[in-house]
């Protein structure tokens, strides 16, 4: 199985193009869309929406993941073996989020470059063809040298205390719901019935179905983050939020709540 | 087969990761989109579009179909079997406009909502699992208890007299054509070859090309409901249309006409 | 294995019900997606992303191209087969473009228009279940009577002299890239390392990464036709460009340059 995720988007044909260079190479390949529609160049996001999706796939699968602001420089193309899966990529920082989530590393191969390759496409040219040859079988070190090593993203912690936190927005979601990168394993003790934002009180949920329609509320997500949301509506919007934006909650004490 | 129609749009890997689930408890499944693009939480619209597929499906095809504005509230999740297809949903109406062309419902199943379900996704914790098992051949009577009974949505009927047709805009496609919820088996004696709108004279034709570029035209289209369509254009925005809202045609008398 | 291109979008269930014809005529067809967003009724573009794609995919993929302003009319609904593919079309131009690519035409054949047939979804009730038909086996002398001659496009060519390029906006894709109607193999003498643009010097490089952040360029693109683009930015909207507009370029001489 190969799962493809890029920033390429549904107008042109380039996705459909990837595909069929796959299906040369393995024609009994199962492709599954994970999403096209990163924002252009966000590797961030793109991070981030491979640790939501690989865990839920059959181990061994391939994840083809385009997102290639850097393509024509000197940036590696790169095939990267875990327990648990493998990738295809360009080395940017793509799998920060996720490899944690992966077991071990245990290969990584960078793909050569030919010259005939665009400057410009490497998705078809040098990322799919090396998913197909993967899927058809063929081991990782057929395909390139060994090497090691990975670019790392930087993503700024959240800052908790007992009276506030500080989270950044990770993504916001096709329903306007604003994922923040406070994952439920660290928690915030600060999280009670009722928490302060922007001078306003929001209730902390655990279903959408506790508050009115409209209304605005806090959760646990269903990838275990902390998540701004507004029942039947979006919460980017009537918050104006923004992916990347720094927001701060403050506790409200038990005798107040 | 799994044919799939959600409210999940293709920005996140949602869609994704729900496939994942299926093929994870069916390698073999056939998985077909039908639409991920319906309106956050508009399961009217998710129900015409059930209506306008599941007739060109190979019988026995599994539908998955989740438009859940009640996730993790006591709204029931069901498997419901009917003589030609099988549905994975939840019980909000979602399968109000399709059942009546679907024969007799043989069989309903609830489907339990376990603990370790999260509140916010039941495509990938409840429906898409469930989907999976049936496609791999489990009765549907192993995946939970019997039931009976399901919730139903109101659609308001057209209204026809002699002299005018009182109906509502049923869904607006791609094309910005405005499909009417009057079935042609109803039909409406008021229809000649021209109608008047809103003060204009509509032309009342078999196919576009019998108007000019441009012109507003009524049809029957092709799942035989009445259309208000423009050649080559948008009605929506041409007469600022939005679905749900109730429309008026009149009769134009032979002497007129 | 059939790829599938049309301007369905996907905000309605169009697409998932021309891919349930074809697997009802032919269970075990390979379905790819070129795009189902070419702009509503642009054969022009259809034809361009048709060119882009084919060169890719396994020989006798089957091609089911579906842009159709003139459904319902009486336009021919053809297969069209070649050495290198098959396609499934209305007879309008959409394989302009890429013919040149196929090698020589070995057979057109007519594809009835039964009254069965609605008027306007031609897709789902001539084209997928001919497309099905053919991927299943069927000889295409089996779907209609052969037929010749096909419409074509006209695509104004680039006028080129010592001084100045004068070249049509052939598309733009996802990322606000312009690509302009001049193959790499015609090329144009007065490229250099800068060409003048409305009264502002453009870098003519080989890859992105030469330039900075937002800087916009001229590049042979990864189809080998000239690129206007922006680094990690959209041309189109900094140029205020659009499909079709005619462009001119001018000489830098090496004196100056």
């Amino acid at each position: 199985m190969v799962a493809l995720l890029t920033d390429f988007g549904h107008h042109d044909p380039y996705v459909g193009v990837m595909k069929a260079r796959i299906l040369a190479a393995c024609p009994q390949a199962r492709l599954v869309d994970l999403t096209h529609q990163i924002p252009p160049q966000d590797i961030r996001r793109a991070s981030f929406h491979l640790e939501q999706s690989v865990p839920y796939f059959p181990k061994n699968t391939i994840f083809l993941a385009v997102v290639d602001p850097g393509v024509g420089s000197s940036r590696r193309a790169l095939v990267v073996e875990t327990e648990s899966a493998s990738f295809v990529i360009p080395d940017n920082g793509i799998l920060t989020r996720v490899l944690p989530l992966c077991g071990d590393i245990q290969r990584i191969v960078e793909l050569p470059q030919p010259e005939s390759a665009s400057s410009t496409f490497h998705g078809r040219d040098i990322f799919a063809p090396a998913a197909g040859r993967l899927a058809a079988g063929e081991p990782a070190t057929n395909l390139g040298e060994p090497t090691q090593g990975l670019v790392e993203l930087d993503f700024p912690p959240a800052k908790r205390d007992h009276l506030s936190l500080e989270v950044s927005v990770l993504s916001i979601d096709h329903f306007g719901n604003v994922v923040l990168d406070l994952p439920r394993k660290n928690g915030w003790d600060g999280l009670s019935a009722q928490v302060r934002f922007r001078g306003e009180t929001l209730p902390f949920v655990k279903t959408y179905s506790e508050v009115a329609l409209g209304q605005s509320l806090l959760i646990w997500n269903s990838e275990n983050y902390l998540e701004l949301a507004r029942r039947n509506g979006r919460a980017d919007t009537e918050w104006s939020l923004t992916q990347g934006e720094r927001l701060r909650f403050e506790r409200i004490s038990t005798e107040q709540g």
